[in-house]
């Protein structure tokens, strides 16, 4: 790769572009890097087994001694969930605001990360990393504290938006600081990186205030148990609730361990503030009556193992779902989870709840954390960008970006539509992409990190669809002669189950063959006969294509 | 189960209460049996492998005898579908209207299912099954000729409205016949049932009209060809676009084997209807310039196999996409299939085409079919219905549905939340659930119908989920001694892929195990304390579960 220019940026996203998750920014100059972000992303359906994915770090690895610290937005699983698995290999210092390093410090203690410096950051923190000084500014989010980060480099002012919304009245969080944005704006923004995720919704985001009023409005008037869920790290959600909990005169228990942990942690830091009492241990909520009661839990997004889903299936420890019980889901499905929260209110109901969520804006339950195209647009019109890189983003809502920044007069020729691993490089010259970076999806499957595959996966989507039939064969080692009847076992496909004949059938076409085949084959090549032989006979017999595994013993 | 009275009614769902598909209803007298819609269901996500799900209708062939005919309602494949697997077990007359008849019949034909007599119905018919008699009436949905339809049975006057909404100005059907319910409701209605599609959303459902603007305005002014996805059966889509095509000097050019069929049979019997040479095949469609073209085509649900999904990946046979292609998606994502949905907007927009599609009210591309929350009301209060029964819902629908009625005037224990499989019977001394029918899924996958259970679709999860390791011992077959050293062969599992080292201990762990129980065991058992013990091997040493399969030689 070519070196970087004495008054040259280089910006390299190694995740969020072109998929909502793993949100991860390099800003590197001849001297120093710095990372804004370091995220998961969930998998989706056809990843079987995956519990989540992070960045690949390679071009970070090759620069390991320019690594000066990790920035971080806000505290939320897409942007600070890789912190654990990175910060093993790529030591640095955390600089986030106090909410969010408390949660990355409980991500660090459970995964026993220890020795990083955690810096606290304030909307007046202004931090030098050599060539490059970072100046964090606030917006307003779904959690309190989050951040815009301005950064000052040899190429000139680059502004990263983060995640934000601009609303006037938010919740725990002072609003979008649009000022500083204009500021920033009259001294010449050389480039803007601003959140894609609603990019093609029009109109305005409604502000967290609705929510307050609508979750306060269902504790006034349910007739028995309240239980709320929502993600665990919406804290100001938590801090609206227990402000409703208050008014209605109901006492709030928190369930699910992350929601637990992260409540917790807030009343701690002074993030979330109750009267005496309000807030108590579940264990506790059976002593009060159904009507003085708000649980608050995860599983908002249908998550199998969540209190909510575990309750919907009748096996919460704690919680028993009941006739009169009212479920709020507090959160939007995000797409791909549609099915899994849809069935979650459907086993909700069928236990006897009434479930409110958010659906054809029946009610303002929740409100989405992301700006749409009106508030896009002012922020591109306070910023006034000679380029644009639109981030957090489908591909879709990144082209949607794109658009949006033509029409407000940034030139097509400045707005770049980026993929993840491009190395995109900003100098007085211009803007241009100059080279590649590895950003191929790293699998994390239980203890197993980087391990699964495409091919993995590709097995697994093929077992899942067509299941799997072994076939051992039993050899002579020395002869290489087929010396015991071949042995047909089927998982997950119908055929030789349902059909005694075919089985029979299958193990005969496999004895023709071997006999056809007589002289003696290396165990590879008579491996591949087998599959290739009853794959074609089990498909002319049965239309499909099951998984063939040829086992050859020799004995 | 008990006889039915002769001023009894049974009304038996055996598919469609709790799910959008595979609608499906009995309504049986003492002598007579006719059934309204026989439907598919799509399958969701956990669902590996499977096409589609239809009826259980064990129920019907215990009564084959009183069969006395099928009532279509209109004809999307959630209330045809399974007529071709039913027909052949249980025939009888099948009714429905011209354009309902000519997609059956399609079906029929694709199936290779003769003899079945298809009786033409029009707003105005009125057939007689022994003790029922049924008169159709017209609905206002997303396909021409759509019907409701009112049964006079020993128990009184039922009115069943098929799916509809409210749309006082459709495409090429009549308006939904509110005077002909309001006449019912006058003479005095037992029971309604209504579709509960949308009943948890609030408002009405806009007008056909606004799709067919929306669409025109897209062929008026975008630069080049203008690809529109649809499903295959929405005739009135279809012309909605020769319509605004032939405003805007555009070429239709249908793609897609479906969609092709059903625009050559709703074109002879005269639905389409369109100016000579407007509609032409799709391989002459780059005789045209681009902005003279219009591609109708398959693909609005993402489906991996349709004409929009190749496009997107690049293999469609006649359609490539580039720069300047404007692709519109005029229907909204099924719950389930978003994540399919949004994968092939990306792909689409990654090889450079714009995407228009329905985000947040953006555009009016596409309209719901479905009665919202005021139509459902409107139709509440002018049947005024004695006993409610919702349809054509998941749970969610059916339960907030049953608030609608109630909250129209119908008495709480008469506003009847059904599940698939309740039966029903309406006397004139009330309505209650006598009994329970089978209605389990029955899964089609590939040329097997019914042989795919529960036990294979929780195998294929597995496999999905953690893969396979296959453990082949093989004993002297009189002795039972263990003669050769076991084979360890895994697929979708990282494990020993990745750690030559674990796969050797694995081996070593079986020998010991095997040296341990040198006891002579039969081959069955021998299988479990194989599969045991390598589970929880594997477990102790990875943290993951994959389905182990012993496999016992015997030489």
């Amino acid at each position: 790769m070519s070196e970087i220019p004495s008054d040259g940026l280089r910006v390299v996203p190694l995740g969020g572009l072109g998929e909502i998750g793993r949100n991860m920014m390099v800003f590197e100059t001849t001297d120093d890097i710095v990372v804004v972000d370091a995220g998961i992303l969930f998998p989706s359906e056809e990843m079987h087994g995956i519990d989540y994915i992070i960045p690949d770090v390679t071009y970070l690895l090759e620069r390991r001694d320019k690594l000066r610290a990790y920035l971080i937005t806000h505290g939320h699983e897409d942007h600070i969930g890789a912190l654990p698995h990175l910060l093993r290999d790529l030591p640095a210092p955390v600089y986030a605001s106090r909410l969010a390093q408390g949660l990355i410090g409980l991500k660090l203690r459970n995964n026993k990360v220890r020795g990083i410096e955690q810096v606290e950051v304030t909307p007046q923190t202004v931090a030098e990393f050599g060539s490059i000084t970072a100046e964090f500014f606030p917006v307003a989010h779904s959690i309190p504290d989050a951040m815009g980060i301005a950064l000052r480099t040899p190429a000139g002012l680059v502004v990263h938006t983060g995640d934000f919304k601009i609303d006037h009245t938010p919740v725990m969080s002072v609003p979008t600081d649009l000022n500083r944005m204009a500021l920033y704006g009259e001294e010449g923004v050389r480039l803007l990186l601003s959140d894609s995720t609603y990019a093609d919704t029009p109109g305005n985001t409604p502000s967290e205030l609705a929510v307050g009023e609508a979750l306060e409005h269902v504790m006034l008037t349910a007739p028995g148990r309240v239980i709320i869920a929502t993600f665990a790290s919406q804290i100001a959600r938590v801090q609206q609730i227990v402000d409703g909990a208050e008014t209605a005169g109901r006492t709030v228990f928190p369930t699910g361990r992350s929601m637990v942990q992260n409540v917790k942690m807030a009343r701690d830091l002074n993030y979330i503030q109750s009267n005496a009492g309000v807030i108590r241990d579940i264990n506790q909520h059976e002593k009060f009556p159904d009507e003085d009661v708000v649980i608050v839990c995860t599983g908002g997004q249908g998550e199998p193992m969540s209190a909510l889903a575990r309750m919907s299936m009748g096996d919460h420890r704690d919680v028993r779902i009941k006739q009169g019980d009212t479920v709020v889901m507090s959160s939007n499905p995000i797409p791909g989870n549609e099915s899994a929260v849809y069935r979650t209110i459907d086993n909700l109901f069928r236990v006897g709840a009434d479930v409110r969520y958010s659906q054809g804006g029946a009610s303002n339950v929740h409100v989405r954390g992301h700006a749409a195209q009106e508030e896009l647009k002012t922020v591109l019109g306070l910023v006034k960008p000679e380029h644009f890189i639109p981030v957090h983003g489908e591909h879709r809502h990144l082209s949607a970006h794109v658009r949006l920044a033509e029409a407000m007069g940034v030139a097509p020729e400045r707005a770049h539509l980026l993929r993840d691993g491009a190395v995109f490089e900003l100098t007085p010259r211009g803007g241009v992409v100059v080279d590649e970076a590895p950003a191929s999806y790293v699998f994390v499957d239980g203890m197993s990190v980087g391990d699964v595959d495409h091919t993995v996966l590709r097995d697994r989507q093929h077992l899942a669809n067509d299941g799997i039939v072994v076939v051992v064969v039993t050899v002579d080692h020395e002869t290489g002669a087929v010396i015991a009847d071949p042995d047909v076992v089927s998982r997950g496909f119908t055929g030789l189950d349902e059909s005694p004949d075919l089985r029979k059938r299958t193990a005969e076409a496999l004895h023709k063959m071997l006999e056809r085949d007589r002289h003696p084959v290396e165990t590879s090549a008579l491996q591949e006969i087998v599959k290739d032989e009853i794959s074609r006979f089990l498909y002319r017999e049965t239309r499909q294509r099951p998984m063939v595994l040829p086992v050859v013993v020799e004995v």
